[in-house]
């Protein structure tokens, strides 16, 4: 602590993201990223900004790539958010949204980011337990909140909440904002996108780090009410005029646009995330259903963190947390199939 | 205002850019872009960077941008902060290190996006007026504050502040930051990183967008003591992992490893601005005193807003701002050789 620093740092407890390791030898299946490249129409369109240019300012509002998210969900450029990754978006949504002198509602077992936002803008977390089967129960957020948040499929589990579900949360709570995480939706799950006009307090995000294979591009997004949109604006606009680079824009844009090589590269991960299941229980492993491209397993047998360890030893990188309730689960990223094999490989020899 | 807005949303009063006009024909003075293309080794690192890869995350850290700066700067990694331009840099010091109940001090004739993170993070701010001659009277700023920031040189005025004046500021002012934000120094200022070592509470950012030609990238960074580095690490780990992309590290590295191409083009700059202000000077211009990229000039027989709107009717932009003081002024930004005889062309015709 220095006194030069603002008081509240002293208590900020930041995220602490998945390990990237620069040896590239490892089977990294601790991040969740995609096995398969991006779009080579996103690589063509990047390449094509890698040019004198990056002398002038990017486009301060993206609307290149608002335009094409706007096409690709069929809504209204007004309605579409962008941003440097969907963390960038939801800290904007916090800030923005969630400040209302109540408590901030997410699950207990949840994407360890959000409590990190909350400290950051001096907002209330309350953690709702998941139920016995890890699923989020509707019923628990019919209380007092100044907003709602939950990854769809939910992170670290992988479990979907089906679209009927978000639609009742969204009649039970219509005087606060239900921010719908959907980092992973494009592995199985359905958009809430579909709601935004009927719900104006709903907000969807999404990534373009998981489905789209651009972790190394930063870009995320938002869709909802033009309200909800003009919020973050504003807090964007008082933040970072500029927050997505040329190269962001333009490949970010050209990925949407592809929607043969998205809908190719998304059925490859699902079709193996089926055989990383079978072949894990045919391990023991129980595997909680996923709709994501990562999987959430535990053995009854063995130590997850002994596990994890092993599997390091063996050059295979898994994440493994130490919270409660899921200290003894492991989170698998779908790899390619060699990739997929060379991890229960490991586990056969355990 | 929408019910679902945090309270202060509604209150906010963004920054506003300068135009980004989609049309190339146009002689663009108006964002202090340079007119050089970035360092060719700096392309060459951004395309070396447009693989699969991007399916992965970059690093958290920008390690090995970081070690850039450090080496060019002769000052330890963990004296380097980088961010997605010096826009982000500049909101997390505003966040980390400048809540602490007083009012912040800044020129009342100084970068516009200053009372804008004053808003979005609720600090109090006091604009200190500079002299009759626009210059920074250091005894002004002896007085209570949270902290005290100004540009060097100084925009829109363009002027320097010496390193020795800096040096008694921070004799004077010992309990609070002082943030010396260097986005024009590169154009004949020195740096104020010289004396990191010697003064604890003295934060140096600067931006990779105008001396290194990198507007359309989004780099930016801070050098300051560890304990002011960490402040903003605390809240970037708190607010987003990964800001920079892989193109981004990547060619802002190779950009400040390129010495040569950036002592050659800041030369050119430098020379053209000379050539520009005894041009306006001929054409009967008063021109402030620049170590920047741009001038600040006012003519005693023409209005500005006049002259501005007959230079975009000739396809020349250039920025005016409306603000008390300095309404008679036109911010006009150094370009090639081509582009400086187009401005002074239109003018003459006036």
């Amino acid at each position: 602590m220095s006194k030069f620093w603002s008081p509240f740092v002293k208590d900020l407890v930041p995220y602490v993201p998945g390990e990237q390791p620069k040896l590239t030898k490892l089977v990294k299946l601790n991040t969740n990223e995609n096995p398969y490249g991006p779009s080579p129409k996103a690589i063509a369109a990047m390449q094509a900004e890698v040019t004198d240019d990056l002398r002038l300012y990017p486009d301060p509002n993206g609307d290149r790539l608002k335009q094409a998210v706007a096409d690709y969900y069929g809504v209204q450029t007004n309605q579409v958010f962008v941003g440097n990754g969907s963390d960038e978006v939801l800290a904007h949504a916090f800030h923005g949204l969630f400040q209302h002198g109540k408590p901030l509602l997410f699950p207990d077992i949840s994407y360890s980011f959000y409590p990190v936002y909350c400290g950051l803008y001096g907002i209330e977390a309350k953690q709702i337990a998941l139920d016995e089967q890890f699923q989020i129960r509707i019923e628990d957020y019919a209380q007092a909140n100044a907003g709602i948040i939950f990854p769809n499929p939910n992170a670290p589990t992988g479990c979907l909440l089906a679209l009927e579900a978000i639609e009742r949360l969204l009649q039970l709570n219509t005087e606060t904002v239900v921010l719908v995480d959907e980092a992973y939706v494009d592995f199985g799950g359905e958009s809430a996108i579909s709601l935004v006009d009927k719900y104006p307090n709903l907000l969807v995000t999404q990534t373009l780090s998981k489905s789209r294979s651009l972790a190394g591009l930063r870009v995320g997004l938002a869709v909802g009410h033009p309200d909800l949109i003009e919020a973050l604006e504003r807090i964007k606009n008082s933040f970072n005029s500029y927050p997505l680079d040329r190269m962001a824009i333009a490949g970010a844009a050209a990925a949407f646009a592809d929607r043969e090589y998205f809908a190719q590269t998304c059925k490859a991960v699902i079709d193996s995330r089926e055989t990383v299941v079978a072949g894990l229980q045919a391990l023991g492993f129980e595997v909680l259903p996923s709709k994501a491209n990562f999987v959430f397993a535990r053995h009854p047998q063995h130590d997850a963190a002994k596990l994890a360890a092993r599997l390091r030893e063996q050059g295979v990188i898994v994440r493994h947390f130490t919270q409660a309730r899921i200290a003894q689960f492991l989170r698998i990223t779908i790899g390619t199939p060699e990739q997929n094999q060379a991890l229960l490989d490991v586990l056969e020899g355990v």
